[in-house]
């Protein structure tokens, strides 16, 4: 039998943080690139029991001499031969130089092979104005977007990363085109936008992505979606898993493309027929049915007699824990989401 | 879109060794357990870069005092109820029993509501008649089993816990004799028995299961399945995911045994129509198509010209290295054979 999957054989190296229970960092990347066919390398930046948007967790973080000795025992039995790479959460400014080191040395081991190595950075550092992370990971990671091939900042990550304030569409497109010109980042997508003078219909909101021009010019498009008033933890590294099966998808119907530094489209290709148009429809697609079922069980798990345990225990902070499990993303039971998006986003012109 | 799942939602605990690259341990076992429907939660042992069959690996185990710091994280934030638990590899016998204590303490909760918590517990200890662990290990294990639903010894493992040599098809009855009686454990598979005197066709294997009677009496059943001339590592976490998902299906089949301690069948039914002959039926079909795929692929990356690059390097035992890495598991690729066995295997009578 032959089964169907988006993209050929592709040999992916995720570096994320682990949990037990629940549904974030390569818990979820992991299980989303495998389910898409994917063969992956999962190294985990932490153990904890559960993700801290509960409010309390257990377990530790690995250090970043553990992180490279990882990476030093793939290379001695010749398993460091990868397709792509996906970054998520790496705790501390000296783990994230240690991921950076690999990234470049499995960069600079293609140099002769253009195309053959694509990295996607989702660059965690906080997110609604707030860095979460401690302040020297900032330009531990500015000195490496450089080396990425597409990078997923959040809005608050992005206003970091290029020093621009967004405050509306124009500063915005402002920040894009800075990182563009100031890192040279060939691919950028900013993972959820929330500005009140973005032309958005009521109660949405929008990715918004380009890939730069051999000038290093923006080539900007947007999808809308509706939000949901909800948070849900897990989004990101959900997001940045589905964008390297669906940017390679993309990139691979592209004739030639995989063999281009980057897979940057030529400068005649505009923003809408853009390869990370496309994927970004699909990675939108799919994230919107997830999280339509993840909603529609936390209702029912949010209903009070579903509850009772819980709320007769000890705990300070009751409704953090309950409200958290509830809204622990539904994937498992939901592989169609991933599998057969719907598509019904549509990438338009800004 | 309802999808097709061969379980109701199950929240199942996988206790085993995490690799970052290859498919053992949890790596494997936990995508097993999603791809067929459950919710994991993953507690990771180890953090190695590859299995140890290279001969070389970086990493660092978890200690048992971070396993239960782990398990205390599930539990203040009420993450600690499962139906299932699966557990594998564990390093050294504090660990054992810290992994031991957890499995004692979800039973406990669960005292007053018989069959809704199940351990399936695969007692890794050695193989091909030697021990690769520390030897205070065997007693902590022989400490375990009676508490455990359902256990997954290889031949060896099952000589060691029941003090019996299995030199025959009587000896090897015995051995499951044995572990019924003096353990009191309910269900018992023998994953991969080799005897020349067990009436096998020629280049057979066989997997020899019992679920015991209310006087602990075996009730036996075998499967025959033919044998690959090749060391495969991480079949026996494949295995028991499998196990864990199939004997649940199985039961949840069989009308009021989800509500029976242990689910143990009624005195009454024949070995050849346990549930645990039907599970083994399904998760040998899965296992001979999985192994028969790695087995072609592994040809295919064994021909001298694939492995030029490995070929000339400085290390002293390269084929070590070659072999074990196109021997790596092939699942990704080939969900249908975890989805759909075929189940040319059934069960019968010794």
């Amino acid at each position: 039998m032959v089964e169907d999957f988006p993209v050929p054989e592709t040999r992916v190296l995720a570096v994320a943080s682990h949990v037990v229970s629940g549904n974030v960092g390569n818990k979820i990347a992991v299980f989303v690139l495998q389910s898409l066919g994917c063969e992956v390398s999962a190294l985990n930046t932490v153990q904890f029991s559960n993700h801290t948007g509960y409010g309390q967790w257990k377990g530790s973080r690995v250090s970043a001499e553990e992180i490279t000795d990882l990476y030093n025992g793939l290379k001695q039995s010749y398993l460091d031969e990868f397709d792509m790479m996906l970054t998520g959460y790496i705790p501390g400014a000296a783990a994230v130089n240690a991921v950076g080191a690999i990234a470049k040395e499995l960069q600079g081991k293609t140099e002769s092979a253009p195309g053959t190595f694509f990295w996607v950075l989702d660059p965690v550092m906080g997110d609604n104005g707030r860095l979460y992370v401690a302040e020297d990971v900032v330009p531990a990671y500015r000195s490496l977007i450089p080396y990425a091939d597409l990078i997923l900042p959040n809005q608050f990550e992005a206003e970091v990363l290029s020093e621009v304030k967004i405050n509306d569409m124009e500063t915005l497109k402002q920040a894009i085109r800075t990182m563009h010109e100031k890192f040279g980042i060939p691919h950028v997508m900013i993972t959820s936008v929330n500005l009140e003078s973005t032309g958005l219909f009521p109660d949405h909101l929008c990715v918004v992505g380009s890939t730069m021009t051999s000038d290093r010019k923006a080539r900007l498009f947007k999808i809308q979606f509706p939000a949901m008033d909800c948070y849900f933890s897990g989004t990101g590294d959900m997001f940045g898993a589905l964008t390297v099966v669906r940017m390679r998808e993309a990139v691979s119907k592209t004739p030639g493309l995989m063999g281009v530094s980057s897979w940057v489209s030529e400068d005649s290709v505009d923003a809408l027929d853009l390869p990370l148009a496309r994927a970004a429809e699909k990675v939108v697609g799919s994230m919107h049915q997830v999280l339509s079922k993840t909603l529609e069980s936390m209702k029912a798990a949010l209903k009070p007699a579903a509850n009772a345990q819980i709320g007769d225990g000890p705990d300070a902070n009751q409704s953090q824990l309950v409200r958290s499990k509830a809204s622990e993303l539904r994937l498992v039971r939901n592989l169609s989401c991933l599998q057969n998006p719907t598509q019904e986003f549509k990438a338009i012109r800004i």
